[in-house]
């Protein structure tokens, strides 16, 4: 187990009916308030009358930003740094899924930058200040309601890229379970597969002694399994959302990567190219990449962290740490098709096409992943194998 | 699973050589240090001396309030205020176990308090306000350098009593596995059988639906189980220190609760009893306690928590709820005597001459317990069976 510092400042208000306790967490940290939210689909739900009502009630002033598109795009940043300038913001509350979130995140960084926002993304700059966020989750997911990341698509580059800082974590964020029963089944079931490939990402790291953080993960993943199909059938079963909305903020809140590497991420970084350029739901490109890349990045060096998954999580009982990690990569490939997602890139009508301008896309900064360095031929590989 | 609040303000510095790293997280909260410990053990490993050393270095005014005991006293409590008050001191560092810890809490609140810190204890006054903590571990068990919790004793009057307040959770926390290195085998026995009690107390609640709270407690069960004897034979095992140290962090800083009834906590309350009378070291009166107690409240309509974890942690196979959890309970006191604890009163030569009193001391403030609510002649009866 590796040296490690933890600390999650983030008030989780857990449960049914805690949209309600937001007033007093938002006037503790701001007074002039970004209301940053999607589509029309919170408005449909009530939720947005409700904020709104709550809003109003306490005289609390509010800007809005609606329209936020699901890989959230720099047009929607911009626009709400200027919102908060001009309207001398300062509090932001994002109300639904981690577009919403990661958009607002960027915005908070944005307002105290004096250059693009995009620069976060790229490495140009760094965030010095932000303001402070709260979040009402809709869906899921993303892990963003209790973390510093956030992932922004740049329409104009066709770049999707990441940032991070512990102070764009949410001072708070409500999770309610039944915000969530609204959710079809594509996106309920792209949400486990984020979900699980977060835990995935943190998991295959070449650590050992880190028998908590395994366990931990392995328990989450088990959740996912069991909860995600009740989620895709039933929507509104309350047990199998909440389960999964709290194994979604846990699978990304630090816990699991406390004491490893920084974890892979080398499926997120190829997932991100092609969201990127066929605006592909996120959870629906994890699952065709990861298994893909699990069997390009398998060797017999690594194959017991793969068997390992294999035996603890899908009950495989194969002696033979190979045959065992090959056993798990299907039984992961037969579960996403089985909520529902697509497992290959015709599935979803990609071609071979724009393979080679991925593969370089990704690499831009270098080699990604930990369990193997990958280089562009590797990712135009790995994405071959995903055809 | 219930509504909850869920944040952990507390700032974790995990690994070897993170004692180097305090003066930092000391300075963010204070400038003149309360440094409290307990006997000589810290002085013997050396860092008794390499603490003293960052304060100086730092020109950092501190006193000291040495000599702490096991099952800590309200004597300790009261000089600690008294030297807070006296020298103006705004931060209590606090270097070793549990006691050492809980005792640092109950001085912290004490300043701020007219009267004698006991109140708290015995519900008579609630915290207010308290002197930052931080803290120094020594020991895998108690929890308490990640919550709010502190459990004292009352010399003068053969009580043992908990208070807890969100104003108590340390600032920080170092966790370093190397400094349990020199934990005995009955210590580390005992440190063991603590943390995996703080699981049971939470585990064993009525609640249904909380799948993720019982698969992370499962987890932290077996890693106690698989860490727990390696660290008894091999003291300088890093991994299973290091393991088992997380693990007794996570068990009690509030999430395996979350989402939860409070917890259990009858055996806790019993315990103390023993405690309190005998001055046993708490694990081992847990280890003696908690098998007993579940063979107590055990019936056909709670069987299926008590074989969800017989089947879950301990691997029994039986499909008959009430057999499963007669084998787990029989698994978990085997599993006690085989890493050298007591499991009956008899080996550590307690008779039952006070099962009355004790029974009538551990419900003075009522029944006591969740799964079954323990009248006095409930508890005389446990300590019966454990006799």
């Amino acid at each position: 187990m590796k040296n490690f510092n933890f600390d999650t400042a983030t008030r989780i208000l857990f449960g049914k009916g805690k949209t309600d306790e937001i007033i007093p967490e938002i006037i503790r940290s701001g007074s002039r308030v970004l209301l940053a939210y999607g589509g029309g689909s919170i408005k449909k739900t009530g939720l947005y009358n409700q904020v709104v009502n709550l809003l109003n009630n306490d005289r609390i002033y509010f800007v809005e930003l609606n329209g936020i598109q699901p890989n959230p795009r720099m047009k929607s940043v911009r626009e709400g740094v200027r919102l908060c300038r001009e309207n001398k913001l300062d509090f932001i509350l994002a109300v639904g899924g981690g577009s919403v979130l990661d958009c607002a995140k960027a915005i908070a960084a944005g307002v105290f930058y004096d250059g693009d926002a995009w620069d976060f993304m790229i490495k140009k700059a760094s965030v010095e200040e932000a303001l402070p966020i709260g979040t009402i989750l809709t869906l899921a997911a993303t892990g963003s309601e209790m973390n510093g990341n956030a992932v922004i698509s740049n329409e104009e580059t066709s770049e999707k890229r990441a940032m991070s800082s512990a102070l764009l974590r949410p001072v708070f964020s409500v999770l309610d379970p039944e915000l969530t029963f609204s959710v079809n089944r594509w996106h309920t079931a792209a949400g486990v597969t984020d979900i699980m490939s977060h835990i995935f990402e943190l998991y295959f790291t070449p650590d050992t002694g880190t028998l908590v953080q395994d366990a931990l993960s392995e328990s989450l993943l088990r959740i996912c399994i069991e909860c995600g199909p009740v989620a895709v059938e039933e929507p509104e079963n309350y047990v199998a959302r909440a389960n999964l909305l709290w194994a979604g903020t846990l699978a990304l809140n630090g816990l699991l990567g406390a004491g490893k590497s920084a974890g892979d991420w080398a499926t997120h970084a190829i997932e991100h190219e092609l969201s990127a350029i066929y605006d592909l739901t996120h959870g629906a490109g994890l699952a065709i990449v990861f298994p893909a890349w699990m069997e390009y990045v398998l060797n017999p060096e690594n194959s017991w962290r793969f068997a390992k998954l294999a035996r603890n999580v899908w009950g495989i009982e194969v002696t033979d740490d190979m045959a065992a990690a090959r056993q798990g990569i299907d039984a992961a490939r037969e579960f996403f098709s089985s909520i529902g997602m697509p497992v290959s890139l015709k599935e979803v009508n990609i071609d071979d096409s724009q393979l080679t301008e991925m593969g370089k896309k990704a690499c831009v900064f270098g080699p990604v992943g930990l369990m193997k360095e990958l280089t562009a031929e590797d990712v135009t590989a790995i994405l071959r194998k995903a055809l």
